[in-house]
């Protein structure tokens, strides 16, 4: 990032935080004819690409082919020994993921942005004083809040660099550990335990709540727990742990109930809290979880907008440069209405997948409705049959007539995401499907069948 | 398939063939109350399931894990070496076709279709006479021909069994060859020099169009050769062959201009040709290429409906079923207007994989008009990147301000077909794809690149 003199400089709109929210939001701005300040302390990119889905992804496509071996062997197929060079892996991952914000960085210079490398600290209505890189007081008519967040960590789980770390330091990692305990089976935490115990690591998931991935339905969750058992990984759901510490070198979990394990590493993964350290004098409040509120319009105050994971709506990506994209254009005027996300797509990746898009049966159940559910098994699948990995199901989610959600656990269903998101955007039906073909064959194939599917009313 | 005593038995419809478009027809008629006899020479599921898009599919998965791991091995992150027992894939691909061939007949007598093992012989309208098998004379008010399709043979290049073979012979090889020669660079020419070659098989390629896959743009042509030479595979484009046979137990070709080619074996994929021996007294016309002419009702005759690779409309199994079952809810008074198939998905499945939507740009510059096209690089997507696999290209087509096609070509590309269906199918512009998220990072997103990308008008 390029250091721009731009003390008590005046700006249209200055943007606070360059992960793919406040990217998004400042390159729209520009090129709208804005004149726009983007504050950015580490990395642009933010999260997400510095630390987050990107590194990740590399770490996962790595390891996919040991997976798809795995499932080949199990019939006979292939044979033969793979082996993943770690150190050459991060080194093509930083490589990645420097030339990629670097390149972000350059369009949206090349859009007109000034790009400002500090901490942005809001001062008062319009004003942000940038500190640590660029000394500089900032002022402008609008400000878009997009900070981000970052791992929380509970009382007695602090990671300590050692042996006890957060998902940044488990992704600059030297050496493979031999063995790792996984506090947290959400996302971070499942694609983590499928790359670590791909590469033969002891991995154990400990989760406090009574099942993986607490955020899907609980037959995706228990399928994931069959297959990820079967995988050779330790799953303890329902235990509250009572500390993690570095002893003797070693991460020492102790669970509420007394039981101690140990293993070289341990990865804290506990969810995320919002960066609002900065957001004191912006005018704006913070919900019971931490989190800005912001009204319809995703406004936390007068002329200031929050988007992306500060606000809490939805901690993704994806989520963050739709609310970043829309902002920008209501700031310059082309958007009148309220905020409307549709449906909201995610993915946990890995060598077994996991996507949902829209409502869950879950959410519906505890919100008093009673939803319509159809389940397919990927085993009708040809696509996954010929793979040799046909475990999981597709699931469609409906509120009378209409398909609201969409989810799936399976090989290879990340690919299946923005299909159903567009299925559910256009509330397709059996009668509406039969206007076009689904190509044959594909996994794609798996959405149709579970679109004329029987149903049956959910149940908690 | 069950044999069934059925001597001058009257049913409502008799469906001649049991690929996926007469197995489609005859469970939807029978869903519906119709009473159906299905006639079928050989496997239920036709050439799809037992000579086509189905094993070669288990060919292809085989092969997946040896090109992930040179696409990794090339930037030194994975290392090793993999070896496929191809008697053991052999077997497994025919369990699971014939396992499924029998599931589908199950399914089909299980929804009241009379099945009947036989060649179907068009006697006259609503005649069917069955030989070979069960011998028998069947009359019914309505009949679909849905006889499907074979490999095409040009003189001198006819498959001898012994060392040229067509596409079904290959798939039944108990060895692998040292060497290979296809003759046509279509879908199943590509598909199985893509497999043979993963095995380190020397293939060489020779298509007497000027391109590679002459169904597509040029530009998608071009990519593929450069993909294709650069993993060891020699290409003839725009060249004749005079003549294939077998000499001296080796394949051996002889070009137009007199140069000849050997290998162990050739493969002559030059086309297919429709299943009309039984059809001369069924009322129907031949087009010049020998496909039956139908209506826009899909009618060859009153009472006589053609689907499937026979009429000639699409070459593609998924055309076939979505065709079978318009025909069969038309004959159940369900569909009254015309035929309407909408954008047609295709896709050719390998390493590296080529996917169409809709039309083509060549298509349209072909019928005088002058499509805008807008391409984007898989090299920008950081899921294409982190598999180490980033070649090719996704491209838009549209007619003026709308989207009517959508291509792609590159790794796993295959899984964009539905997601680019339904933009087509919708047709999605940059303002109302901001109407939802595409997830991140998926692949997917470079339909969403590609679609914000800049346009600009095709040429030749």
């Amino acid at each position: 990032m390029v250091n721009v003199s731009v003390g008590g400089a005046a700006f249209d709109v200055i943007v606070v935080g360059g992960g793919p929210g406040g990217a998004a939001a400042a390159g729209v701005l520009a090129r709208g004819g804005k004149k726009v300040a983007l504050v950015e302390e580490a990395g642009l990119g933010g999260t997400c690409l510095n630390h987050g889905c990107i590194p990740t992804k590399f770490f996962l496509a790595a390891t996919a082919p040991l997976g798809a071996l795995r499932d080949h062997q199990r019939h006979g197929i292939v044979s033969g020994e793979l082996k993943v060079d770690f150190a050459a892996l991060q080194k093509r991952k930083n490589r990645f993921v420097q030339g990629a914000s670097a390149a972000l960085g350059k369009a949206l210079q090349v859009a007109g942005v000034t790009l400002i490398q500090g901490r942005g600290v809001c001062k008062g209505a319009g004003l942000v004083q940038c500190e640590g890189g660029t000394q500089a007081t900032l002022r402008a008519a609008d400000v878009i809040l997009a900070t981000g967040s970052r791992a929380a960590a509970f009382p007695g789980l602090e990671p300590d660099g050692a042996a006890v770390l957060d998902s940044t330091m488990l992704l600059s990692l030297e050496r493979v550990p031999e063995s790792l305990i996984i506090v947290g089976a959400g996302a971070i935490g499942m694609e983590f335990s499928d790359f670590f115990s791909a590469l033969g690591v002891k991995v154990t998931l400990v989760e406090g709540m009574p099942q993986l991935v607490p955020a899907e339905d609980a037959d995706i969750a228990e399928e994931l727990r069959k297959i990820v058992q079967k995988s050779g990984r330790v799953c303890l759901t329902g235990q509250k742990v009572a500390s993690v510490l570095t002893r003797g070198g070693q991460a020492e979990l102790t669970l509420a109930d007394g039981r101690v394990l140990t293993a070289e590493k341990a990865l804290i993964a506990v969810g995320r809290k919002a960066n609002t350290q900065a957001l004191e004098h912006a005018g704006c409040a913070l919900d019971k979880r931490g989190f800005v509120v912001t009204n319809a319009f995703l406004e936390a105050a007068p002329h200031c907008h929050a988007i992306g994971d500060v606000n809490g709506l939805a901690l993704l990506a994806h989520a963050a440069e739709h609310q970043g994209e829309w902002a920008a254009r209501r700031i310059l005027g082309l958007e009148k209405g309220e905020y409307s996300s549709g449906p909201v797509p995610s993915c946990i990746f890995g060598h077994v997948e996991i996507m949902r898009v829209g409502r869950t049966a879950k959410e519906l159940l505890a919100s008093g409705s009673r939803p319509g559910v159809a389940v397919s098994p990927m085993s009708l699948n040809p696509i996954a049959q010929a793979h040799g990995s046909s475990t999981g199901f597709v699931k469609a989610v409906r509120q009378g007539d209409v398909l609201v959600g969409m989810a799936a656990i399976g090989h290879n269903v990340s690919h299946l995401v923005t299909a159903a998101q567009l299925l559910v955007l256009h509330g397709h039906t059996p009668e509406t499907l039969r206007r076009f073909m689904f190509a044959h064959p594909t996994l794609d194939e798996s959405l149709k069948n579970v679109l004329t599917a029987p149903e049956t009313i959910a149940v908690l």
